[in-house]
């Protein structure tokens, strides 16, 4: 039998216009896609030829078990000619892309990755906010709370010049009191991105103190960027 | 005088069509583009249409000062109407994106930002290595060792899951000592992409006490990935 082959694909932030050349080449070629949560209708609209898929997972809600969406990949690939695994931002950060990777190579699947925007790098763009700053920032952490069963929380945060904080909700609200208890200023920059690139996008600026009460009202994805790096021009 | 508008857009890491679709179009609409050193030849053959200048900035070549650049840019927006400032990789991230920002913002020139692909995802794609995995890294730093005038060399590493260092020739290796000092095991995975996307792209897989020796051959750009979710798989 022969095998079809799968594309990991980033499809970026969200607006579908994110995606890379190459990637919406690929979409558009697609027998089948298989795509997450995070990815929007708009993006969806790139592959109207296709066989769409949803193994959405959202920390919390009711998912595709991660087993169960490497299967369905597996099965895919016996079954089409070209598989896309559509993932939200990048597949090589915070995507799980090592265990896809480990269940299509011990079925002998050939696999291409093509990368995507990552939120950090859409958020910085929207707000119009360089994680890096010459004599300023010149290391920037992207970490996730998110821990996977059984592994204890993660009670130390990186030391970077500029901390974003992938999936933190109440996570980062954890985030900013560690740093206040080890003595950051309260008026350190944080800069919140909700609903990155889409048309509901929002952009809060914040101080470290107000973190907590800024979170309250958010509803769609964020993203929490901190650090000296993130202070308002002029 | 009305002023044109000006686009800080990420080529993203070499191949022509690893640049977002927005990116592409927008490119394809510039008067004027001014382009880095690391913008490949085929990425600029999307912009036949337009005037380009180069104002590439290589670590320890000649280069156009940064200064210099900036007033470039506001001049070419009192010229044209559509001004890209074309940068390899993510302007965001290690872009000396923030003085070209000040620069627009002071002379009152409208800005847009597309992110781009930064050189790191696109390694981690190349190499089929991602860049965190459950378990093991959910923490990434992105960094360089490259100072500002005046400002002291970094002296301590940022304490992420995986390690990644920009621009990092000899600094990876003053890096890898570092590591070594601090006690990290000399068989700790590296991954090293020399230009990453680009025809002539090569990828080593090292132990961290391998890296000196392995950079010896290296002329390209390069990136140094270190850290266990860079191990090989099976």
């Amino acid at each position: 039998m022969s095998l079809g082959k799968v594309y990991l694909l980033g499809a970026g932030p969200g607006a579908a216009d994110l995606i890379t050349v190459r990637g919406a080449r690929i979409l558009g070629q697609a027998d089948v896609v298989l795509y997450d949560a995070l990815v929007t209708e708009e993006m969806l609209a790139l592959c109207p030829q296709a066989e769409k898929i949803s193994v959405g997972k959202r920390s919390g809600q009711r998912s595709t078990a991660q087993t169960l969406i490497n299967r369905q990949l597996v099965e895919c690939a016996q079954k089409y000619k070209l598989v896309v695994r559509l993932k939200g931002g990048d597949p090589m950060l915070f995507g799980r892309a090592d265990e896809e990777l480990r269940a299509l190579e011990t079925a002998g699947i050939e696999v291409e990755i093509i990368p995507g925007i990552t939120a950090a790098l859409a958020a910085a763009a929207s707000s119009h906010q360089p994680l890096t700053r010459r004599g300023i920032a010149r290391s920037v952490a992207f970490f996730t709370s998110s821990t996977a069963p059984g592994q204890p929380e993660q009670t130390t945060l990186p030391d970077c010049d500029t901390l974003v904080q992938y999936m933190g909700g109440k996570e980062a609200i954890a985030t900013a009191r560690k740093l206040l208890d080890q003595g950051r200023s309260p008026d350190l920059p944080v800069v919140v991105v909700e609903n990155c690139s889409r048309e509901n996008e929002r952009i809060m600026r914040l101080r470290l103190c107000e973190l907590e009460q800024g979170l309250a009202h958010c509803q769609g994805p964020i993203l929490v960027m901190i650090g000296e790096a993130l202070a308002a021009r002029k």
